[in-house]
């Protein structure tokens, strides 16, 4: 098997986007994490915030609104709901960027979008809370203070989503190829563990 | 870290016994899966079978009973469900086993029971289904037919037990610290992952 695209989930805060970005740059590969969302704005119109809040995060609330409305929660395009055109339009991006080879694809459940395909490498990157808390701390500037709290939500947010567009749980080792602890293995380690089956995967 | 102890929690077929046992051959570790069972059967005076069939499967019947019964689907010794009292003994003799160091623990929430420790890496071994039905049919001599069934029974009692036991769910991929898809990297590179893993870590 000759990996031709690599997609990464990850929970907020694990190192997850790091193992991507470096994973790339190892291989020579395009990386698309907001380059991704730059696509999806220069296709709708929508502008990057607005995807990355309102596109990666069908927010949860939005789940149960969904049932009741009929997926209206966010107004429509084209006889559809804002959420489910922006994942149509996500689909579209993400399977044509597949299709060109040579990228590491960052969320937005391309593991999920990108089944089919047989030169997919799936990884999925994890740590415990007290990691990401410390991590998010110190790369992201955020306060320590209620980061506990951010963290769950986001990561909630995050599998609310998933589960909404793929009807899988995020986070279940069965959807990945991969899948590893940063905060026992550092990201360095699963760079190199990632690469080492790449490596693997060509002989055979 | 040295990691002394690995634990194997794997699906039904997928390779993981044998990727536990190839382990334990190349770093010199003892390898405790039908042995667990026998120090379990010396311990408690119930044959193996009632231990295979009873202790890591308890049924998930059993889960509805217990909700009516107490716990009691299996008679009581000690005041306590059969059941229960084949979890006390197994705790006890895993948490021994990791003490002394030096071995593979395949299944038996081997991951969860010693989750307190730092010298114990968690593995997770998983294929598509297609892959462990073909994998059971030529290793155990099962006819094909039904095997999609006898899957999912065996998949979903051991999730059962799993999640009685501990309040966790079986295969999400936090439980565990490395999570492999031996469908598409084979049982060779995932023991040999492993491997560099443990390596990397002995570097910190």
């Amino acid at each position: 098997m000759d990996v031709r695209v690599i997609t990464i989930s990850r929970q907020f805060g694990s190192g997850g986007r790091t193992v991507g970005r470096k994973l790339a740059e190892a291989l020579g590969f395009k990386f698309y994490d907001s380059e991704l969302v730059k696509k999806i704005s220069d296709e709708t119109g929508f502008n990057e915030k607005f995807i990355e809040d309102k596109g990666e995060h069908a927010s949860y609330t939005s789940k149960l609104a969904s049932i009741f409305n009929g997926r209206q929660s966010y107004g429509t395009m084209n006889g559809q709901s804002t959420a489910d055109y922006l994942w149509g339009i996500e689909n579209k991006i993400i399977k044509d960027l597949a299709e060109e080879g040579g990228c590491v694809i960052v969320g937005r459940c391309s593991d999920y979008i990108l089944r089919e395909r047989n030169d997919v490498l799936d990884i999925y990157i994890h740590a415990a809370p007290e990691f990401r808390a410390a991590r998010i701390v110190k790369n992201y500037g955020e306060p320590s203070e209620g980061i506990d709290k951010a963290m769950k939500v986001k990561d909630k947010k995050r599998a609310t989503y998933y589960s909404y567009y793929t009807e899988r749980n995020f986070g279940d080792a069965d959807n990945y190829d991969i899948a590893l602890d940063t905060g026992v293995l550092g990201v360095d380690n699963a760079v190199r563990l990632v690469l080492d089956a790449i490596e693997a995967l060509k002989q055979e």
